[in-house]
């Protein structure tokens, strides 16, 4: 991972002043994207493209071991198949980049640029699915989608992103709809395990569906300025895109049959997700196992004691990794403190000074980014520690974040209550479903309906705004949203 | 990986009958890709994007651990841009697709759809590179590109392919001219080792440079039709796009320097190399190392003892997995005659017959892709050896592979006899390097110059076509290619 182009040291905007600023410019300080020469798309430099691969990972391993295969399909989608549902063409169009040269020519047939795949997935599936034999088919594919974003923000909403898409088909909607819910899973592990965000898996409202779904699924995650980010939806598509595309299979009995399918993705908009989860007033904090390093050393010294130094770190370094650390030495040309301050803003959970004083007494100081602390520790035995020590962090990260999120999300009653809640994050409530009232409160607050969160208790009143009776059977959560 | 829409029991056309449509029914039939709706797309299928992502790990590890980093550049590049190197925009001008309309208008200014990334890339590389201490600057990207092409070929010529692109800036020529061979290291030995393709690797001639190169280097493999297969290349770009896009240092006696860079590249374009350098009248022939399944077991029998055969059968593969081999049981509803010549189709390495009284007699019948050999052998420590057999097989394809191309490489010292050595393989000549002579073999035999070998020995004398002075100081390779 090259670190040469230093963009720390300057220190970020705090939250509390502007948390806007303070997210703009940690997402360029600290190396992990730029914004592109074309308005809206971004470039990823490698600390955050690295984030982004052990996300790849950690979410590749458990669609795979799942029984989906990954494949590919065409970026350019013809511009008919894009129209054959009515309900999806609808909204997508606004946010469709079309071709309409190509070889020196005008085309025929203008190409959209795939804001999703459904389409020409869906063409596949009629084509490659003939028998029940051959349900349930699972896909999933890692590529870039470009939707025209008019308020772009870097890892947000971005012009192009990269993302993955499951996409399945299944014989009925039983089948489709545990499918759904298996997806869903996946974004929820690993939004908690692997990023450290204790997100609220629920069911969107109507009016917050994805084009051509019956039912979509969110992950909703609590920023560090109590607003709401969906980080991972998972669509049951019913039999829409079956009837568009003839997606049919002969049953048992022979006879020509609709797939109910379904479609679930999760992107590089996570990444916005972790650095407004964990991140503070001195940068970035990155839960241990997204983090390129998990342990930074910083050799301290001038001259041939620096030399000493550096070998001992270059040696402690290479235990580290044998035992599964990501450790890097920062050898860079700079003074300690510019160092200190740049791993602080970058986000790396443990930092480890080491001067010759601390050679010679065998030990280092040893800095959690987490909590801020800092401590002498003995040099012996530090590998041996330290995965379980990451684990304890990576623990701790959830716990803050869980800590956060709890303290911020309440249940209110009244309209008031319901203002002022949903200004400093989550409000829970009961709502009367109607599209009518959930854009009244948007219109006044700002604030849309999240989710219906999973497994919350039943209860039935009146709506937290018009005092109609309340939908869903139970309550759901309100927030500002990104 | 979803062996359930088979394609296989129909056979495909003999080589020696018709190679392209042997190539064309194999890449459908074995179920490695389709044909995308739009003229020249490809959907990879869950077969071929296997074969696809076990190259990807191998050729990424080697980028890695030579300190290139990963990152992700934008999709769309501002036309004004690409035009800012003179030779690279002539070059790419015919294959370009441009976005000329986005969220419901006309743009002011068209996005060009990367047909490869110098030019995005160069621009942040301006930004980013300060001092010398900043260089090397080694990025990789792994993406989609766009080459409008008259003549698509699945894998081997798409509107669309995946491939990866490193893009490196250096303090001077020296440098860069080391990283653009440690690049064709890299595919060398992906292509040999992993691929088990014996590939030559040498420098283009200046007509066959990439455009905007000062050289360009490729590896060229022989596909059982005895025609070359451009299948990676690397390029030093000297100073051209350092001065198109001011990529500049401060040296460290202050004084403002160009860099010199380097781009290099592999694509799916090696996928099509598998198929034609190992491919036989029977169908796909995969090394172990890029097999999705290595060793696919078939249980046989019907009934009750089918149901203990599947049981031992799964017990054996889970023995395998253990072992790190990627083993599969075919449990599908079909006889194992139609199984037997679908995974002679597919390529798996190595076949496992089990039937009740194999089972009983604690044997096996163990079928070898490569060779077509069939023996019985003992159950008992198969596992064991399966690694060692695996690594076997894989020395052997690439073997085969190597008699084959030398068997079909000659060098030639009249023209009559190069005009038969190009109709079926590769002829070592010396030229006299005039791009006219070039363009006069290749109007005649349809041969062009592949490389110029590295490490072949001091040789000069007079053209094989004109008489002139032979240039190069050693032969070349001329052939037909793909």
């Amino acid at each position: 991972m090259s670190t040469k182009q230093a963009g720390g040291g300057k220190g970020v905007t705090p939250q509390s002043e502007d948390f806007s600023a303070w997210y703009n410019e940690l997402v360029v300080k600290a190396e992990l994207a730029d914004r592109g020469p074309v308005k809206g798309t971004m470039i990823i430099r490698p600390y955050g493209y690295r984030i982004w691969e052990l996300l790849v990972a950690e979410l590749d391993a458990r669609i795979k071991a799942t029984g989906h295969d990954n494949a590919y399909f065409p970026l350019f989608i013809p511009e008919a198949d894009l129209r054959r549902e009515a309900d999806h063409v609808e909204g997508f169009a606004p946010e469709l980049a079309v071709v309409t040269q190509a070889g020196g020519k005008e085309l025929e047939e203008p190409l959209v640029v795939r804001p999703t795949s459904e389409t020409i997935i869906g063409r596949s599936m009629a084509k490659w699915i003939t028998s029940h034999r051959d349900l349930p088919l699972l896909l999933n594919q890692w590529a870039n989608v470009v939707r025209w974003e008019l308020r772009p923000r870097i890892f947000l909403r971005t012009t192009e992103f990269l993302w993955q898409e499951g996409h399945t088909a299944h014989a009925d909607r039983d089948e489709a709809l545990a499918e759904m819910r298996t997806a869903l899973g996946f974004y929820e592990e690993v939004a908690r395990d692997v990023a450290a965000m204790p997100v609220v898996p629920g069911e969107k409202t109507p009016g917050e569906r994805f084009a051509g779904a019956e039912q979509t699924f969110s992950i909703e995650g609590m920023m560090r300025d109590g607003r709401a980010l969906q980080a991972g939806t998972s669509h049951y598509l019913g039999t829409n895109f079956a009837t568009a595309f003839d997606i049919t299979y002969a049953a048992s009995d022979g006879s020509l049959t609709l797939c109910h399918t379904t479609s679930w993705g999760m992107s590089t908009r996570m990444i916005g997700g972790v650095i407004m989860t964990h991140g503070d007033d001195k940068g970035l904090v990155l839960p241990p196992r997204l983090a390129p390093h998990q342990v930074v050393l910083v050799p301290i010294g001038r001259g041939e004691a620096l030399d000493a130094v550096v070998a001992a770190a270059r040696d402690l370094a290479a235990d580290l990794s044998a035992r599964g650390v990501r450790a890097h030495v920062d050898t860079r040309d700079a003074s300690p403190g510019f160092k200190f301050n740049d791993w602080e803003l970058k986000g790396a959970p443990v930092r480890l000074e080491l001067g010759p004083r601390d050679l010679e007494a065998g030990t280092t100081v040893l800095a959690r980014r987490v909590d801020g602390s800092k401590e002498t520790v003995p040099l012996a035995g530090l590998a041996d520690s330290m995965p379980a020590l990451l684990e304890e962090l990576q623990q701790r990260t959830l716990d803050r974040a869980r800590e956060f999120r709890d303290a911020n999300t309440a249940s209110v009653e009244d309209w008031d209550s319901f203002v002022g809640q949903v200004a400093e994050g989550f409000a829970s409530v009961l709502h009367c479903g109607r599209p009518d009232c959930e854009d009244d409160i948007k219109a006044v607050t700002a604030a849309t309906p999240r989710c219906i969160p999973i497994g919350w208790p039943e209860e039935t009143g009146t709506c937290i705004r018009c005092d109609a009776p309340s939908a869903y059977g139970q309550r759901l959560l309100f927030a500002r949203a990104y």
